[in-house]
Parts: C-alpha cells; structure tokens; sequence
C-alpha cells in the first residue's frame, strides 16, 4: 500500500451547483466539523485563484517578507502547487468584507520510510492582527490535523516561535526532543543553469 | 519571478551515450565538486528504480521503520516524488558491491511568501553503518546545500538529534531559535473517503 496523492475532482466539475472555479482543492475535502465551527459571517474553505484581489498576499506579509508578485506570478504559483496535490493552503474569509482574514497550509511530504508512506507540516499560519482572539488559528490547526489525518500520515510537524508552544500544545503538539537546525541564504545565489536544465522563471 | 521545478531532461534520454535510465533526475544537477570528492571506488548519483535491488530500502531500515514495500509499490512512490521536481534523493554507490551505502533527500516546498520562492529540506540522511567514518554524510550533506542554493532557495533546514547537532553545525546550520513540534499518530487512522475524493492506494 504507497498513499497517493488523492486524486480529487474539483467540486466545480463535478457538481457545477455546489462547486467554485479555481479551488486549490475540493472542499468536500475538508472536515465538516471544524467547517461548521466557524464564526457566523466567515468561512472556511481552500484557497481560490480570485485571492489575489481578497488580500492573501497582503495577510501572508504579516507573517514573513513576501515582496512583489504579480497575478501572473502568484497564478503560476497557485498552479505548481496544485498539481499533484501536496499542498493544501486553507483559508478563512470574511464574508462581510470579501477578505481573507485567516490560513494555514498543510504540507504533505511523500517517503519511502513508513511503508512508503507521508507525513504532514503545518506551514505559514497567519491570521490578520485585527481578527485574533475568535480562535481563527485553532480552527485552522484542528482543520489541517483532521485533514492530514484523513491522509493517513504518520506524523504532522512545524516550527514555531517560543510565545506559540503552549497554542500549540493546546491542539496536541508536544515539543520535539530533536533539534530544528537551518542555513539561511540572505542573498539567494541563483547560479545560471544551461537552458535544458534551467529553472523556470516567469 | 516565480521560482518553479527545473524542467529537466534525463540525461539518459537527451544524451543515450551518458545517461542512464530511471533516474529520479538528472545528474548533470548535481554539484560537479563534491562529486569529485568522492573515494575511489564510491559514485555519487541521483536516486536509481534500480535501487530496490540495491539494498536502498534496507539501508533507510537503518534510520527508521521502512516496513514491506514491493517493488511496485516502490515505482509507484519513485514515479510520485519525480514529478513535478521537487524530491532529489541523491545516494553514494559502493562500486564493489553495487549496494547503496549512503542516501540523503532535498525536498523543495514551494511557497507563496519570500517572493513566491522555496525552501530546502534536508530528509532522511542516512550511512550503511559499516561505511561511517568515510566523510560520506558530511559529502552527501555539502551536495544537497549546493543543489539548494542551485535552485535559489531562502533557507535550508533540517531535524536531528542532540549528537548530530556538531556534525550539522560543522557543514554551516545552526541550531534555529524556533521551536520544533510534532503530533505522532501511532495508528494512521485512514478514514475511508468516497470513490471520487478517494486516496490512490496500491
């Protein structure tokens, strides 16, 4: 048995009347609990390709430099990722202004340890500075556990700073005995590649 | 500018007299120094399908639990991480044995923050216990670190244990000040999906 990335229909093809264009993922996908939770007025669904006008970009630079990318650029991001489907970055939307206020993305990685198996990360969880305090992020967290879950990873994992270990902790993480090591290229060098192994660059 | 996975050839297939086929990728990728490096008798080189009967499973069994995995079920995860690129398990070959003594993994995430860039992760290093000693892990370690910075990514980063923390800091990472956390699920609980959003097994 190897997990597989699922092989999803968008709801939009599937079922014209309950689906949306452009979902990085079905969300049929997502657990009806954690969806039903939510805060009158918002919701919870994947991340669509109409974000770039809802403020995603935006919200992601309250958590980390993001810099200048165009829709051209973000759609070419957006579509890499879709494809297979390893990354599901879940988003919440407030309804009253049209505006992503809250997302978090699980990372599936595929191994051949474990029964050539997966495991999870939670990766890039920001809620916008004005909406903390209506329990957005464990929302989020008890979203993207349910949903690796689902997957039959044998482990989720992230990094976070020390003022977020006990949130953390909250939604059943522990402190992990190893060590989290990194090497950070300020300036990243990108080194010319001959055309035919080139990178793609837009 | 949208960092994406190099579109690359297998040299066995633009170039029948060099490559080899079933490569993961190319190996025209990979560093030309450290691969230099390497002790007579010893090949650095991408990950091969013909490794199943290499003993690469068996030496991954040295790191964690691998558990069963046919050879199909092998190809099938192999066929999975080659495609889009961004899975590179590199492994040094011991010529005399035709046996995989030594593999490492640079996964690539891609990202929508840092300019819709990428980060590096370093996964699943491991030495045939009779082959530590040779330098092969510090070898392996310094050919994934220049394959990242090839591809342009903002940051490298890894998980260890306490006694491997020297070995990483001697190859340029440094202990991260963030925390790391992880949920473990002992028993997988694949919750059965419905046919269309159904997880591919095999």
């Amino acid at each position: 048995m190897v997990l597989l990335p699922p092989t999803v229909k968008l709801a939009g093809a599937s079922n014209p009347d309950s689906g949306e264009e452009g979902q990085m993922f079905s969300p049929l996908l997502l657990p009806q609990e954690e969806i039903a939770a939510v805060e009158q007025g918002f919701r919870i669904r994947p991340l669509n390709e109409k974000d770039y006008d809802k403020g995603f970009l935006d919200l992601l630079a309250q958590l980390t430099s993001v810099g200048q990318i165009t829709e051209e650029s973000f759609l070419t991001r957006f579509r890499s990722m879709s494809q297979p489907q390893s990354y599901y970055v879940v988003v919440i939307e407030d309804e009253s202004t049209n505006k992503v206020v809250g997302a978090a993305t699980l990372v599936l990685e595929w191994k051949f340890i474990h029964e050539a198996g997966a495991r999870g990360r939670i990766e890039d969880v920001v809620i916008h500075h004005k909406m903390r305090g209506r329990k957005f992020g464990a929302l989020l967290i008890k979203t993207l556990v349910a949903l690796g879950k689902q997957f039959g990873v044998y482990k989720m994992s992230l990094e976070c700073k020390d003022e977020l270990v006990r949130f953390y902790g909250l939604n059943g993480f522990t402190k992990d005995p190893g060590n989290f090591m990194t090497l950070r290229f300020d300036q990243p060098e990108l080194v010319p590649l001959n055309e035919e192994l080139g990178q793609s660059k837009i």
